[in-house]
């Protein structure tokens, strides 16, 4: 018999749907010890909280996320409010004993990032935070081949995180839908929303960031706030690219931009290494492309990988090969993975303390940009 | 409250875990008024039966179909066993009085499937096929361009299904995961587990087809048999491609193979209007590649169009632009899409009388192929 | 020092153009014992005759190819007219014992072309035909692997060639620049057009073809005629399309349309091989698709080989890796080959002889198309 | 008749080949005034200068540069030597009152340049420098769509060149083939030689550069030295990536390498706009890919505009439309441009002063990258 683990999720938006969706399907296809149950929605509109328990089977409604924390039945607390109530929550959920997921990026900032990482280990909870992309199968593969050195000395890594949604002026700020483009709530643009996932990759296959130089902008410079119903300077940033060196020698160029027309969510990297190369792009997720100089000479070209056969990593659990998996079941894996860490007393990563080394990269691109300079990324 | 409408599976193979997949995501999804009841899975053997019921949620268990069809609580029927299965159980079913929904090939040949349509259509229960291809967003949306006009007249129909899972001698035939290469079992090869989906969907987008030409083959000439133990000739076509006209005067290719090195599951086809064009391939199923001629000279090209925008077909329900779904999907959309039709007293396609039309294809492909002749399709 | 080569050019159109161009260029990439000298172009006008010779620096001008035949300044005799003329010109050239190239397809037919065979090997002259995609270097490539063996044992071959041009009906027919859809000129339409092409590569990559079943069809039935100023019926196949059995076993598909939206020009074609399998395409002519099923699994997949490095065919006489050569490169390789072959006393590939076979599969496909039936093709 | 103009070209390696061939072809596709005659070549060494001469039809040979502007006979100078004699040759062809064009960079900086910039406008000698990107087809539509307000509001401008060819410690520098790797000979490394090229392009689609900021890295410290025997520090840039700001408010990354394993020259450009969006890629230099938003919603996406028809910039004058051209073609673009441009008295872009540009940023790049600070771009 499977353990249920009784999950208490804070916040109703696309994220809740995309974790309600994980716990729900993770049974039927991962051998596991545990079975998340949808214990408890909770969310401020009691009549909202409800329609999502209906549609998502939850089994109780609560309005008040301190409430949530109080109830003995909840196991695990699944943090998908907007990033500036991120801490707030999370330090008073380790305070009550209840193992943590929390949405990505982790805090505001630095300093708020290490007291929660404090936190959690002072408890002594499992926690971990959603940045899924690692646990596409092409991107998990990817970090096979560059731990099993396939790739040899690294020389490049270039991401990219490419959107075109708020071209427009008329788009507002601010509210349930668009708190992404309020800098109080959101706390940064791109950066912290998109440049997040680029960074969290990047640290992880290739290695710690020594040093950034970044450049900001925000195209659009004023837009109206749905929560004041006024027009207010937009406070978030619209663009952001900068350059990087890894401690590994390795040079970067990471971008990210929601003015790039034609690209709905291309979140794309490359490496180069000393004898092969990688990339991938989440518009077609279940390939990999990967150049190996060993290959022989004449047949030697990108490979066109369909991460999709039996041995490809988290592949053989879904379908046959050759039949595509998408953009969900990254988290259906991070909740496997997290499960199985429970169950090995072993953290799935990133944990927090993980992730507290992309808020440092962060921190420093945001106040490398402010300060048009060089920005060292401090050792967390 | 949504209804509840209780499944009774009969089979626990890949099917019957894509479809109760389906049944258990699409009220997260979609706004419906049933919802899907695991109630029972029916398999030989009681174990397995078991294992499976307790991996998906199924709440009984049964070891005899015609049990099963004995239940009162149960309201569907869903037929997941090999293809010569089909007609006995799903004749039964109908006097039984249950909604009928059956795994593709309806039938063996064109005459036991015009037993079934008879049945069901004298029970009026709702039935039907699972060509699950038809309703991938990408596919979905090329039917509309057709339909739209878009195209003009049709010159030229071409589709193609290409495996490489059988090229080893050594892979046996027969048994319970390789029925699909025992011809007792399965009816026919390529022609009727893969043409069959090439045939459904080109009927529904290209109207009926006149007259074939095919040829078969058989690489492999014998197996060892899984039941027998012993080396047996093979019966099924590792191969089959045939020339077609349709009936609105498009010539067409169709070629099916599980001899094709590097493709798992390459089902594409092409579609040549004298305005437009269009391709499609599952392997990247969430693209559709679209050339309008009418573009502006210079700027004229092939637009692949990343079908993942929220007026694009189904995909407004899922996530959000830019965010792909995948194979299985196409199962959860024909479920909504069957529940809404159970809902609106009109029959979601393929039903039994539409997929009819697909064996009479069949037929007249296995028929030419064995005459070396073009043959006529009769009027279903 | 060179040796000269005098060249007496007959036509000046399309394909007049594209071999001046390759005897102008070969001496400067290729090191060769022969030059070829622009002697004479000849054309039943003057005045074209004379504008072509000073595009192209050509040093005389015939009128009447006879003429050119007798003057003894004439080492090569390059046949670029429409089709109905090759056999006549042939015959007497050879027997004025001239070199002779010749345009594809060698003749309208295959008794044709036996007797334009015999008279080349009875005068004892080098000729060759202009099927010069074999000298793509990514074709060249491809066939170098099929020789090598990475392929093992062939199972599949498909090719098309699909064009768009012709489908407005109102293009007309004949004269100089639509000789290709005035049946009395050209012979046939995309079969002798186009398929000669695939049919040439396919029987050098793949050895013989046995037997064929083709249907064809004529989708514009009539066309003014440039020549008589009326609608007349169009004589020519405006699609063909064809299954047939290779003598090693393998099954094939071939296809040529001009009625196909969005390629103007996509002569592509793929093999499945045991182990390996090719694609290739006209559109992107330097890249060759190369799926490897011995590649180890995790990495496996489709390579995109660039065919431009130094080492592989025809490349190291060009520029540097990356860069890429066109579509007239293939004649000037086809010339360098065949003054190689002058040189050595060895012919250059297809001869005469060899484009016979085309031929006789030509004739198979149009008997097969009109008889309905599987047609054997001869042995040449 | 076509008015003779009469080339002394300086230099024998990969660029007097591709210029040679360029001056040979013009003619016959392009209908000019002017022919070029290859009048003589300049080199060091006689015997390399008599065989090119032998090779490619230049009348003479001479061994000193100086001698070769002293003829009377030579109307034109083309500079295809290392970068680090540019300056002093075509200030003394200017004195001369040549025609010159260079090979780029033009200089090893900006004040050699503007030297140069002031000799040529002082002679009033027409003066070209050979960035051949700008006239390749699909690189000359792209100028043209922005050109036509296609994309509205430029957001972002991307460029990089990527190659591989020197990541072996074993390959040496300096010399007549390696001299790009010595700093003596190149001034820079893939500054001046690969992203000179980016920049080029980038200033002439997307207007002046305002600031910069670079890093450059140098990843193979020290090469054994062809001139010297000796293992000597190398002194070029093996990578350079920077940020740059243009004047219209557009944000920039521009990156180049020579340690990116699999690309061979992957020139490669995107730019976002408010409307539409375009990419290209040297390595299918024939494809403009192009994404215009204003495009009906169902069927948006990238069109891969395989620029090949008769209306593309060239085109016209080469075979028929689906028929590629090389990368050679751009040069032969380019001569056609300047010939036409002397017949009209108008100088073919980019002439001296307008590469003078290109060098002020080259400067500033490599300014920023040593000071480690954002730098701006004077106004030239």
């Amino acid at each position: 018999m499977l353990k249920p683990l009784n999950v208490g999720m804070i916040g109703y938006g696309f994220m809740g749907r995309a974790h309600s969706n994980a716990y729900r399907r993770v049974n039927n296809f991962f051998d596991l010890e545990h079975q998340p149950v949808l214990k408890a929605i909770c969310a401020r509109s009691a009549d909202k909280a409800k329609a999502f328990a209906d549609k998502w089977g939850y089994e109780s409604v609560e309005t008040d996320w301190r409430r949530l924390l109080e109830r003995k039945d909840i196991h695990l607390v699944d943090i998908c409010t907007p990033n500036n109530t991120h801490a707030e929550i999370a330090l008073a959920a380790a305070k009550a004993g209840k193992m943590i997921l929390c949405e990505k990026p982790l805090a505001l900032n630095g300093p708020e990032a290490l007291k929660m990482v404090e936190a959690v280990e002072k408890a002594g909870v499992p926690n971990m935070v959603w940045y899924n992309y690692r646990r596409v199968p092409a991107v998990t593969l990817a970090k096979k081949l560059i731990d099993d050195g396939r790739l040899g000395r690294i020389f490049h890594y270039r991401a990219k995180f490419l959107q075109d949604w708020t071209i427009s002026p008329e788009l507002p700020q601010g509210g349930t839908a668009l708190w992404r483009l309020d800098v109080a709530a959101a706390g940064s643009g791109v950066t912290g929303d998109l440049l997040a996932h680029c960074i969290d990759t990047a640290l992880w296959q290739n290695g710690a960031i020594d040093k950034v130089n970044a450049m900001t902008e925000t195209f659009v410079k004023e837009r109206k706030h749905n929560l004041t119903g006024k027009v207010e300077p937009v406070g978030i940033d619209d663009a952001c690219a900068f350059l990087a060196r890894f401690h590994n020698g390795s040079l970067a160029t990471f971008e990210s931009t929601r003015y790039a027309r034609g690209h709905k969510a291309l979140y794309t990297f490359e490496i180069n290494g000393e004898h092969a190369s990688i990339c991938w792009d989440l518009h077609d997720l279940h390939r990999l492309q990967y150049f190996d100089h060993r290959d022989q000479g004449l047949t030697r070209g990108w490979r066109s990988v369909h991460v999709s056969d039996g041995d490809h990593p988290y592949m053989g659990k879904w379908w046959v090969p050759g039949l595509q998996i998408g953009y969900e079941h990254s988290f259906v894996h991070q909740v496997a993975d997290f499960l199985e860490g429970v169950a090995k007393g072993k953290a799935a990563q990133p944990d927090f303390r993980n992730a507290y080394q992309t808020q440092l990269v962060l921190d420093a691109v945001l106040a490398s940009a402010k300060s048009q300079r060089w920005t060292e990324v401090p050792k967390g």
